[in-house]
This record gives structure tokens, C-alpha cells and sequence, in this order.
């Protein structure tokens, strides 16, 4: 198999661009491959490329000023979705038959599912991220963009280094209907009809769940987001990319310019709380996620935007805000999420996502098949 | 409390050394505190100094040739050891409450035990590692040494930020048998004396167990080392220090050059089945200690070395290999591990370390009172 490998993975002899043409000037090339790219050279794919990446990796558009926008394939007109933007267009594209990137707030499940392949963000951690540059190391996951699940599913095994051992038999099959609220409209019907079709198939009913009911108090899906894995994401930022922007005063494009300003000024001492609260969503939500459950949502809110549209606060802020309170969830709760290919909404793509609980990432690759049964795998 | 931080975690302002001139000069000091550099001073703690780090935290001694050796109270002709080394010796000679410093292959838990204080590692992950620099990713944590148990727990407990709900009662204390008899004839007698002693005072009987029957498989413990462990530490070294090494060509230690030839030469595609073997060793020995189980074995198999001991590679070999077998249990099954300096063996202090389940830190914090007793603690 062909793959792709992320601008923040290192591919020895070659510069680690991380999006950005001042950190690619200022970083010798690497000596060793990232872990991951060793363990699948070993297994016998072959890496046909270095993907381009939002710039930083602070975005999830898939727009880069300096390497450009890389094609969606599905979409050609609208962003293929960041940052792992060019992974996902090499996979849609056909010039790779899988890509490994990297996701802290979506940056592999979004791409995904814009550009209408599947994505998986395994389990924090699950995945050596010896090599990969650091972003938000609370955060941040190897991840893998692929073009069938056949594939996914054999390079996550590599990567997972599973060991073999029986997992559970799917028990218990959730929708997480805030999270479908959250869409827009054509997307929800789109969500409720793969569902239908879903049950018709296998008789594999999804048994309605509210976010609240999930974590036993009544505080609404966005709180994953926005009082606890944002500001998490924000403090680890500085401390890591941060310090280097500060220090080197690299130039920065127009859309990080913007989005760096909330990092410098970002209050960390004031948002520790929000680190308490991300402990806490953890617990409450693996807690309803043992061994056997599989809970489903939409990937992202809606379909691609259109390039170039992301351009004012308001039209980032409906596209953003939405996105990453689906996002967050897995995030805070550290959960292994697959997003499929599954809608399709205007003639454009929108991923359908699978959760099960933190570190279950071999029990999800098991129930993925049997609940979209053999046909559409 | 007062505290200091190893050299190898970010104070805002002062360059980050890695117990390294090399890096110190070439490396700007950081604009943003590490993030639990940050939790420690919300919640109240005093940030005293910085404390000497062995040469890029690559050692167990506690012997740095730039920056001198960091003096073991206790025993002040031995090595402190590290590389958590003026961590363990600020606290030990009472310039500090506490200390953070870093655990990848014993760098907390070795020095806890050469210099009779308590030293915490956390479950992988658990505490945030944002301005910490990169070490092992798939092995590194902050961790935590203290003069007494109370000051530990208080500390832990910011870092880890744990959600207040109830833990497990003790329902099961093993003692881990092959772990002691790898330890000198000492040492073993003074681990009996203090179970003996658990015994008297709480009735809690340590169970033996050997680590064949733990994760069934007649395998000896010091596979957690050799044949995983190990190589997944070295392949990670490779790709983070390695990398730097290799392009920035700073001068070494004398111990680091020794050190380092082994790392330059590393095999890390012959060793990719230890990647897979430490998957194996998680999940095996994790299904051993569910919640309510201890565990208990030997921080270090003997006191510590005399200073400037640790020249031949005999002498090394000596010192590391048992060390590190011990050390790479929690180390490849992720727990959560506290030694306690309970033992002394020629008037010198040896610890005896609990562990639990991986992500089971708030149980072991409860616990341990229970197991030692209030005088203990």
C-alpha cells in the first residue's frame, strides 16, 4: 500500500515543514523517520509523499497560504478541511491508498469527513508520537486517513501494535442525538436515514441518547468543548508552539495571525478549572462506554465550506463552533472515533463517526463491519 | 510548599538546560511556564529553583559532569541518583517541600529510593506534559517526590486534577516475588521485615505472586525490560534527542557518550516486536490489578552506588540491569507507582513501591494510608 505521511511526521533526510516555511527554514531535516512511518515501512507499505498541513497545524480548513489548498476530491470548489489537508486529498485524490496524520481538535475526522473518505482518531496515546513534532501532547493523536476500511483497519493494526486477544461482542449501539441537533438539517436527515438503513440491514437498532443522560448531569454536549478541551487545547498550544512564536517571531499567515492573537492573550491560570472539568468528562463518559458499547453521531455539522469563505469572525465561528463541540467528545474522553463516509449532503460528503470507550480501539475496528455490515465495508 | 522543578521543565523566563550546556545555550528560555508549573502556583505552592538534571535526563546515577552531583542527604559519599537527581536532593536536604521532576525508565522512583524520600510516577499521560520537554513520548510522565506522604498526596492531586468521586476500597495487596528476589540478600530481608510489619499493625497480608502467574504466561519478569520496554524507550530516544544529537552535534558527558553509542546503533525495525510486546505486557498485567488491587515490590534492588562508582560497564551493567527490570513494570503496564522510603540496608534508604491499575492514581493515593497506617504516613 501507498501512503502519505503529514508535514509534522518526520520522514528522515527530509525538512518537517509543520505548515509553516519559517519553521521548515529554522528546523534541520530529521535523522530517523517518525516511529509510526518505521513501523509501517516494515510492514511493507511504501511512502510516496510528504501531505501538506494547515500551517502549524492550528486550523481545521485546510487552507495554507504559502502551500496552497489541496483538492478536495469530492468537492473541488470547497476546503478539503485541515489540518491534516493534504492526507485526506491524497487519499481522495488517489495518489495514496491510506495517509497518517495527526488530530488534537479534529484535524484527521474532519478532513475525512469532507472529503468523503474514512478517518480514524484511535485512543490518546494508543499510537507512538516519537517523531511527530509536538503539538498538544494532552491532546494530540497519530491518526490515519484512508480510502476503504479494509485498509484503515490494516494499518491501524500495525500502528495499534494490538495484541491478540478476543474482544467484546457489540452489546449496545447508541446515537448521541445532541450531537445530531447540532447539525444542520440535511445533515440530520441524512444521520436518521443511514440509521434506517443500518437497521434494515443488520437489525442493529441505535437506541437514542441524550448527552446528559450519558455523563448523569444535565449540562449540554458543548460543555466539552467550550469549558474543558478548548482551553486544555489553548494552555498546551503555549507551551509548545507558543514559546516558539514568541521566540522566533516567525511570520505568520493571515489565518493564524488571527487565531494566534486568542492563544497570546489566553488567560491559562484563569481556565485550570476547565483542566479539572476535562478529568471529569473523561470519567463520566468512559464510565457509560464499557467494552460492547458503540455510541454514533455525525463527524462534522455540515458539508465543506466553500474556499475562501472563511475569511470574517462570524463565518469561522459557525463553522468552528459547531464542528468542535462534535469533536470534543471523543477528545475529552480520549475515545477511539472512526468517521465513514456515509452522507451525503448537496452532492458533498459528510462522515458519519463510531466511538467506543478509551483504549476499546480493537473492539471498534470489530463492530465497525458488523453494524454497517459486510456491503457497504 | 515550597518546590523546584528538574531542568528539563519550563520556568518562564530562565533557559530549560536538559542537564545539558549544549542545549541550555542553544535553546531561548521559555515565554510560558510548563502547564504544571502553572497548576502548582494557582493552587498556592512556591516555585524555589531549578533543580540539575542528569546529562538530557538520559540516566539513572545522578552524576552530572557539567553541573556536579546533587547531594544525597541520607548517604552523602553515594549517588543521589536521577535523573530527577537535584529534584530528589533539594527535597531531601529540605530546600523544598516537593519537587517535580520525570519518570521514563525510573528517573522519579530511582532517586525516591537512593534518597529515602517518596516519589510518585502517574499513570502515563495522567499529568499534563505541555513545556515539558520531549523525551519518550510513549513512556515519559511528571512525576512527583516529597519529604512525606501528605505533602505527595496534596500535590498529586492538583496535577492529576482528579474528579472527587469514590474510590475502591483495598481488596487485594500482592507482593510481587520475582520483583524482590532480584533485589541483593539485604534488601530482601528488610521488604519481608516491612510486610511483616503491615501485617502486625493493619492485618493486611501481602499475597505472593509470581509475575508468570500475573499475566499467565511463563515468561520472567525482566521481559518488561529487555524485550519491550527497552527497545520501545531507545527507538523513541532516537527520534527526539536522537535527532538532535545526530544534527546539532553538541559535545557529551563522558556517561552520555557511553550511553549514547548504544542509541546511535539502535536496530529499531529488528525491534519492532517489542513495540508489540509492551502492548501485550499492558493489557496482561492491567487485567491483573483491577481496581482495589495493590502491588508491591522493591523500588531499586539494592542502596546506592558509591560515588563515581559507576565507571565500567561492568559496574553499569550491574547497577541498570536489575534496577531497570524493576522499574519497567509500571513502566510498560502504565501504573500509577509510589515508592515509600520504608527500608534501610547498611543506614542507607531503599524504597518499596505500591502500584495500581493504570489511570488508578486516585485508589492508590487512598490506599496506601490504609495499607501503612496512620504513624506511617
Amino acid at each position: 500500500m501507498r501512503f502519505t505521511a503529514k508535514d509534522n511526521i518526520d520522514i528522515a533526510g527530509h525538512r518537517t515543514g509543520y505548515g509553516s516555511p519559517a519553521w521548515r527554514d529554522t528546523h534541520p531535516a530529521p535523522v530517523h523517520n517518525a516511529l509510526c512511518v518505521d513501523q509501517l515501512l516494515a510492514a511493507g507499505a511504501r511512502c510516496v509523499g510528504k501531505a501538506v498541513a494547515d500551517e502549524l497545524t492550528y486550523s481545521l480548513d485546510g487552507e495554507n497560504q504559502f502551500f496552497g489548498t489541496p483538492r478536495n476530491a469530492r468537492a473541488p470548489d470547497r476546503i478539503p478541511g485541515g489540518s491534516s489537508s493534504g492526507s485526506a486529498a491524497s487519499v481522495g485524490n488517489g495518489l495514496a491508498d491510506f495517509s497518517i496524520g495527526t488530530d488534537s481538535g479534529g484535524s484527521v475526522r474532519v478532513p475525512a469527513s469532507l472529503c468523503g473518505i474514512w478517518g480514524m482518531r484511535p485512543s490518546l496515546h494508543r499510537i507512538s508520537e516519537a517523531g511527530v513534532l509536538p503539538f498538544m501532547p494532552g491532546v494530540s493523536t497519530v491518526g490515519i486517513l484512508a480510502s476503504e476500511f479494509g485498509q484503515l483497519d490494516a494499518v491501524a493494526r500495525v500502528l495499534l501494535r494490538s495484541p491478540t486477544k478476543p474482544v467484546a461482542p457489540l452489546r449496545r449501539f447508541l446515537v448521541l442525538t445532541d450531537g445530531v441537533e447540532i447539525a444542520d438539517q440535511a445533515v440530520q436527515v441524512q444521520v436518521y436515514a443511514a440509521l434506517d438503513a443500518i437497521s434494515r440491514r443488520t437489525g442493529i437498532q441505535a437506541e437514542p441518547i441524550r448527552f446528559a443522560q450519558l455523563v448523569g448531569e444535565d449540562i449540554p454536549l458543548s460543555d466539552c468543548n467550550l469549558r474543558a478541551l478548548r482551553d486544555l487545547q489553548t494552555a498546551e498550544f503555549q507551551s509548545t508552539l507558543g514559546n516558539w512564536v514568541e521566540t522566533a517571531r516567525p511570520g505568520l499567515g493571515a489565518a493564524l495571525s488571527m487565531a494566534y492573537g486568542n492563544v497570546r492573550d489566553f488567560d491559562r491560570i484563569g481556565a485550570l478549572d476547565s483542566l479539572t472539568r476535562c478529568e471529569w468528562l473523561f470519567d463520566r463518559i468512559n464510565a457509560a462506554l464499557p467494552e460492547g458499547t458503540v455510541i454514533c453521531f455525525p463527524t462534522t455539522p455540515c458539508i465543506a465550506p466553500l474556499k475562501g469563505s472563511l475569511t470574517t469572525l462570524d463565518a469561522v465561528t459557525a463553522f468552528y463552533t459547531p464542528t468542535m463541540t462534535l469533536t470534543a467528545f471523543s477528545g475529552v474522553a480520549r475515545l477511539p472515533e472512526i468517521s465513514v463516509p456515509l452522507l451525503t449532503v448537496q452532492g458533498c460528503p459528510v462522515g458519519l463517526s463510531f466511538a467506543a470507550g478509551h483504549y476499546q480501539d480493537e473492539f471498534l475496528l470489530a463492530a465497525l463491519p458488523e453494524i454497517l455490515a459486510p456491503g457497504r465495508c
